[in-house]
């Protein structure tokens, strides 16, 4: 154990913030280690939109379903896959493929997770706005995105001003499988279902009644978000 | 600056380990890291698979276009996006949405870059291998990745017996914009593609006399892993 894995260990999505301002030289720190995860093929096509402006921050709270701490966090980011500079360098870019789609996600993620980390250990909380997708094209005009650029979650970033109970995650012998894929162990997956249960009967704020499955069960009766593969294609991507 | 920092600030990808293993405690702490990183609406829909064969290390080698570390490092992983064991959990859970990939490829990077980030922390090093989805078909064979499960790309991990120069990364100005998005700064992108040409031509390995620009330009001239979106239609994701 090291304070790095602590901190790993320890993380929970912050959603109350304190007015406390980031001091910019830790700004910078958080940004850099954003920058300094690997990149597929080098090809860094990563972009972050850093969103300050209190009519955008409103508007973007709005269009992530009503999230109020996108307002209220001292930092507001949005991670996006970027192409555009590539086209820009090169005008006969192959663009278009699916594969870049992935691309594009895997390496914003890698750098948004650096980010959030540093920003844990220097003391700081904060929650993805993965909501951001319930209208990215809203999203994108905000932010002037340009073609073959897509907006992919928000980072809100600050001080806390709350430490919630760290969720459960589902066990490792369910998500790690050794040598081959492994069958759903549901004896297992039953004894998590009731640890989550207790989870949210006995939490402070937003009790629940729910199992894990039957949150999965209620969240994928539902389309998700089934505007995506054509908003995907408006910009450029997922297009061959 | 704090360790944690000090971590992410020095990574680079390591693919010369020495033969040395990974105890079992620090393996069970890396995963665990992994499965604290935040998941989008708690759907929890990553699978690792770890794979230690020598056999099938060495197709996973020869199926990431011969990348002979996946079968020198200690450990080898899979990560992946999964909504089988949802489908499982609720038979008749709406699946196959483009959003379900980009939810999957998200938070698989997440956990994934954690895992990375507690390892480097423990002074082991790694890379990630995109090249698997040179061949997503084979890989998934090998592991019995059942349908709604997707490779997404593996991780090595081991103790370094390298230590190569940190690659610099695109300056901060050009991929953090602020408020809206900015145009390429083309002197910016002139100035880091001499960084970059002179970062290749003094390095002690691998030597290359190529700008940034230049990469880009070779890279995106050919198409991308054509095939992808038939594959994943295939595992039954980006159908709707």
């Amino acid at each position: 154990m090291n304070s790095t894995i602590e901190t790993l260990l320890s993380h929970r999505s912050i959603r109350s913030f304190t007015e406390q301002s980031i001091l910019p030289e830790q700004l910078d720190t958080i940004l850099d280690c954003g920058l300094a995860a690997s990149s597929s093929s080098f090809i860094q096509c990563v972009s972050i939109v850093h969103v300050q402006d209190k009519e955008s921050r409103a508007k973007l709270a709005q269009y992530a379903g009503g999230q109020p701490y996108v307002e209220s966090c001292a930092e507001f980011f949005v991670f996006c896959a970027d192409f555009h500079r590539h086209q820009e360098i090169h005008p006969q870019a192959q663009l278009g493929f699916t594969e870049q789609t992935l691309i594009g996600a895997v390496d914003a993620a890698m750098v948004a997770q650096n980010c959030l980390t540093a920003a844990e250990s220097l003391g700081l909380g904060g929650v993805y706005i993965g909501g951001l997708r319930n209208n990215p094209q809203p999203v994108t005009d905000l932010l002037a995105l340009p073609k073959h650029v897509i907006p992919l979650f928000g980072l809100c970033l600050g001080h806390p001003a709350q430490t919630p109970e760290i969720k459960p995650r589902l066990p490792k012998s369910i998500v790690v499988h050794q040598e081959t894929y492994q069958a759903l162990d549901k004896e297992v997956l039953t004894r998590y279902d009731a640890h989550i249960q207790a989870y949210y009967a006995t939490r402070t704020d937003n009790k629940k009644a729910a199992s894990w499955s039957d949150q999965i069960t209620q969240t994928l009766s539902k389309e998700a978000r089934p505007f995506m593969q054509e908003f995907l294609q408006r910009q450029g991507f997922n297009i061959k």
